[in-house]
C-alpha cells in the first residue's frame, strides 16, 4: 500500500511561516504573545501556549517580553503603539500581504485612488487600507458603484479572494474608470492547494480529504476530489474505519486550509495501524509528500 | 409641427472635424488628395473629389500638392514616406485616435507589453500598433489567450469598440495577468448617439432614423427608438411619405455615423414639403437640434 500527501495542502505558506517564526520565538523568550490569534484553529492556539506564547486582543493587554505580529498584518496606527512599548516586535506577517500594502501605499502615491477588493471586516483589510494615505474604499461583487467615477483607478485585493470575484468586480468598474489599473494580488495558495489534490486523486482508489466539516476551502477540495475517486472527507483520525482502506493499494491525503500538519501525520498513522501493511509509523511529513 | 434633430446624431467628432479640414483644404490647394478615403460613404467622396479634393490608396500615387490625413491616422513608416515628398501634410487625424497612439507609445515605454483591442484589419489598429516600440498584439473577444501570460500588461482600444467587449478581453485577461493596466480609449461618441436618439423618441410621435439599410450602427437606432415611439428607418428623403406624417404635430430625425448632414437636411425639407406647415425651408442643421 502506498499512501502519499498532496504536495500542496493544509496550511499556506504565510501561515506556515507565522507558525515557524512563533515558534522560535517561544525558545527565545519566557513569555510572547501574538497580537490576536495566530490562526483559526484552537488545537494550534492551545499548542502554542503551552509553548510559552499566548494571545491579547489589543495592544494595552501585552504585559510580555516580546509581541509577535501574525500573517494579517496590523495597521499602521497599531504599529506605531506597539513600537512605544518598547519591546521586540516580530513580524510575522505574510511576505504577500507585506507587498500588497506597499503596492497600495505605491498606487496612491502615483495619484491612483486606491480600490480594494477584499472583506471590510478582515483585519487584513484593515491594516491594507491604513497603508494607503490617500482615497481608498473597499469593494466586493455586490458593492454599490452607481454614484462613483473614477480618473486614475488603482485595484488591488484581499489577497486570499478569488479570480472570479476579482473579474466581477473589474466589470463593474470598468465603465465607470478612464484609467483602471489592476495589480492582482490574490495568493494563488487556493489554486495550487486545488490542482494538487486533483492530481493526486487521478492516481488514487481513496482519498482523504481533512479537515472542518464546515469548511469551505475544505469542502472544495473533497468536491474537486470526488470528481476523480472515492473521497472520504474527515475531521480527525477517530473518523477512520478500517472498512475504507480494505484491499486499497492508493490512498491519498489532502489537507484544508486550516489544518495543521500533525492532525494530517495522525491520519497517516492511522491507516498504517489498522492496515496490514508494515510501513513505519511517525514518518516525517514531508517523506510522505509525493504529488 | 415640430421637427426636431437629435442632438448628437450622424457623424462623429472626428469625422466632422476631417471633413472639414479637407474642404478648407480644397480652398487652398488647386488639387490635393487624402489618403484613403475620407469616409466609408460614396456621396461624400464624390463630393469631396468636385471639390478638389480626390484620394490614393498609396503613398507612391500621389502627384498633388497637399496630402490629407483622414481621422484614421496613418503608420509611422507611412507617415515617414509622406515627408519625403517634401509638400504639406495635413494631419486629420482624430484627436482621440492620436491620443491612443500616445497612450499606446507611453505603456511600451514604461516597460508594458501592449494590448490593443480592436480589429487586427482596421486602419486605425494598423497604424497604431507602429506607434508602439516594443511588444504589442491585437485581440478581440474571440482570440485565443491559452499560450499567453503577462508581467505587465497595458490595454488600450480601438476608439470604436464597445465596453461589452473591453470587459469580456478583460476577464480573459485578468487570470494571465500580474499586473493590467487599462486605460479605456473607447470613444462614448456611439453611445452619446444612441442616448440622444432615445431622449428625442421619448418626446416624439413619429421618429426618422436616417442611414444605410445595412448599417449596424443605425439598425440600432432605430431599434432603439422603437422602444419610444412608431419609427421609420430611411436611406434618403424620398422614402418618405404623405402618409407617416398626417396629423402629426412631433416629429424627431436622427442619423447613424456615415450619413452626412445634407441628407438629413434634404429629409427634413421633404418633411415640410409635404406637410402643409408653413416652416422655412433649408433651414441650417443646428435650428433643428433641440435635443
Amino acid at each position: 500500500m502506498i499512501i502519499r500527501l498532496a504536495r500542496n495542502s493544509g496550511f499556506c505558506f504565510g501561515v506556515k511561516r507565522a507558525i515557524n517564526i512563533a515558534q522560535e520565538t517561544a525558545g527565545k523568550f519566557k513569555n510572547a504573545v501574538t497580537l490576536g490569534p495566530i490562526i483559526h484553529n484552537p488545537q494550534m492556539v492551545n499548542r502554542l501556549k503551552a509553548d510559552g506564547v499566548g494571545y491579547v486582543d489589543s495592544v494595552d493587554e501585552i504585559v510580555d517580553e516580546a509581541v509577535i505580529i501574525r500573517s494579517h498584518g496590523i495597521t499602521k496606527e497599531t504599529s506605531e503603539e506597539l513600537s512605544e512599548l518598547n519591546i521586540p516586535i516580530i513580524d510575522a506577517t505574510c511576505p504577500y500581504v507585506s507587498k500588497t500594502q506597499m503596492v497600495g501605499r505605491k498606487l496612491s502615491e502615483e495619484g491612483y485612488d486606491v480600490i480594494i477588493l477584499g472583506d471590510y471586516r478582515h483585519p487584513e483589510v484593515i491594516a491594507l487600507q491604513s497603508y494607503v494615505p490617500g482615497n481608498v474604499i473597499v469593494i466586493d461583487e455586490d458593492s454599490d458603484l452607481s454614484d462613483k467615477s473614477f480618473n486614475k483607478a488603482g485595484l488591488i485585493c484581499q489577497t486570499t479572494q478569488s479570480l472570479e470575484k476579482l473579474v466581477k468586480v473589474v466589470g463593474m468598474l470598468i465603465p465607470i474608470s478612464k484609467e483602471l489599473r489592476i495589480i492582482n494580488t490574490i495568493c494563488n495558495a487556493t489554486n495550487v492547494r486545488q490542482e494538487s489534490t486533483a492530481k493526486l486523486a487521478k492516481n488514487s482508489e481513496l482519498m482523504f480529504v481533512i479537515g472542518g466539516k464546515n469548511s469551505s476551502n475544505t469542502k472544495m477540495l473533497a468536491r474537486i476530489s470526488s470528481q476523480y475517486c472515492k473521497t472520504v472527507h474527515i475531521e480527525t483520525a477517530d473518523e477512520i474505519d478500517r472498512i475504507f482502506i480494505k484491499d486499497l493499494q492508493r490512498i491519498g491525503l489532502t489537507a484544508g486550509a486550516s489544518t495543521p500538519d500533525w492532525i494530517i501525520l495522525e491520519v497517516y498513522n492511522k491507516i498504517i495501524e489498522i492496515s496490514e501493511s508494515n510501513l513505519p509509523r511517525a514518518i516525517n511529513i514531508e517523506d510522505i509528500s509525493a504529488y
